[in-house]
């Protein structure tokens, strides 16, 4: 199955929108791959509708544990141990503002896409399910305390 | 906190389009609680967002793992032992028809509402969390096999 065509947007808006964000260096890692089954790749994840007159898909930013944390303990400026309520609402703001700058990019492109309201959910070995049938793009990024993922089912 | 004023409308629409959708009866059992932090109840749950110019909302149908097994072996004819994307996929359309029951209840009573396209989360001790900060009301059900759960932060 072929990737996204759009990867090099969504990796162009998290790259504008996190390290400045979040004060934490990101950087691309890895190939980008096609998700096999449905299971989160990460353990907390933003995830965000996005419908418009030729696509309905939807982009999940999902973090590993200790990326999540590593982040927040610099956003901070000391040891975070919990993913709490606080990091559940701004993975969910991550999302919102990365989802903004995508749609932003892709209107100047001219696709025109609306955003739903993000969703946040929280748990190991989650599988999550939506109606979009077209194979899922996981962009891999690393942060110095962890990986984190952007997925996509956004496609032609 | 108060309950939902909503809460007779989704009782009456899963009364009116559940037994009938899975061949299975079903029952209220029990109070409606207001929701004490962000624990999905069940093992699988679909999860509808709803909008309209006075309301921002969500609609949850969450089952235990053996509510949604029985249903499907009563549909089925035939014993289920796991929880597969066949199952994912219906109870994403459970959601979605209940949630069209309401939306047309709603409007009958005067309060006009968008529905999202459902998620279907997968996942034991998983939190969910939207942007809404309402109180979620939790109306119990019952099957032969197990309990299910309506969760909605539907308010005034």
């Amino acid at each position: 199955m072929a990737l996204s065509p759009y990867t090099q947007i969504f990796e162009a808006s998290v790259l504008n929108v996190l390290p400045t964000m979040t004060m934490t260096s990101v950087s691309r890692c890895g190939d980008c791959v096609v998700k096999d089954g449905n299971l989160v790749t990460g353990i907390v994840s933003g995830i965000i509708g996005m419908a418009g007159p030729k696509h309905h898909a939807s982009m999940t930013l999902s973090f590993e544990r200790e990326a999540i944390l590593g982040i927040f303990a610099t956003m901070l400026g000391e040891h975070v141990e919990t993913i709490n309520d606080e990091i559940l609402d701004a993975v969910g703001e991550f999302t919102n503002i990365i989802c903004g700058d995508v749609k932003r990019r892709l209107s100047e492109a001219g696709t025109i896409i609306e955003m739903a309201t993000p969703l946040v959910v929280f748990g190991a070995d989650v599988r999550i399910r939506d109606r979009v049938t077209k194979p899922t793009t996981v962009i891999p990024f690393e942060t110095p305390s962890g990986k984190f993922f952007v997925e996509t089912n956004l496609g032609v």
